[in-house]
């Protein structure tokens, strides 16, 4: 059985929305599908589709936005790596008894419809990790 | 035209191979499936197949590589985004054509039988992006 069935998409974090947008529609050479915002998670996001994973762009909303901490420690750039799982609440069993310390105790409702639940980056070699698992 | 077709592999920095590998197969719930040591880039690497594209680990081999000093700057973790190309040449025309600089400005041997090439990470929001294409 897969536990991981694949890499869903890879967040980055970015000063401003619209230039990573402008950025990536170079790179990629096609456009972000659609953005939204997390008011939750004090975020705007945008995705664009690459083969059967996704980008999504991540900009702060505020100054306590985990993105704003992240890029003011780290700078822009490579933020997480979210895994498509069949039953997250499974995955969260499986791996918290493997050790993995989990941010969130309950899976919570992400973007692009998801639910999502992410590790401990300690735990996990200095990555974060996101599960996802389609809200349905 | 798709011009990048798939997130082909997300590079992950690691202090130890083997401690990376043992993570990662708790993680992912399977072990890699190859190592390879890349003299000439100073690393050597581990794979592990995640749907439809992969997570490699790398490790340095002495302390002048690019992995060991990418450790000491910002800690283990999250390296470089490959993206799949078709026609590496092409691509590496385009982007060079929009602004981006190339680190390599021939295709060089990559680990996992590829072509690549580097953009440089100043250009491209902070994230290291690989361009790769079978050696066929």
């Amino acid at each position: 059985m897969e536990h991981l069935t694949n890499i869903e998409h890879l967040g980055i974090a970015v000063k401003s929305l619209e230039e990573g947008n402008a950025l990536y529609t170079k790179i990629l050479g096609i456009p972000p599908y659609k953005q939204e915002a997390i008011e939750a998670e004090g975020v705007r996001t945008s995705f664009f589709k690459v083969g059967s994973t996704k980008i999504e762009l991540l900009e702060a909303t505020h100054a306590e936005s985990p993105i704003a901490k992240f890029i003011e420690k780290r700078g822009e750039g490579l933020h997480h790596v979210a895994y498509a799982v069949d039953n997250i609440k499974a995955e969260m069993a499986r791996l918290s008894l493997e050790g993995f310390r989990l941010l969130n105790a309950e899976p919570k409702e992400g973007a692009d419809h998801k639910w999502v639940c992410f590790l401990h980056p300690k735990d996990t070699g200095g990555t974060l990790i996101e599960l996802c698992q389609d809200r349905g």
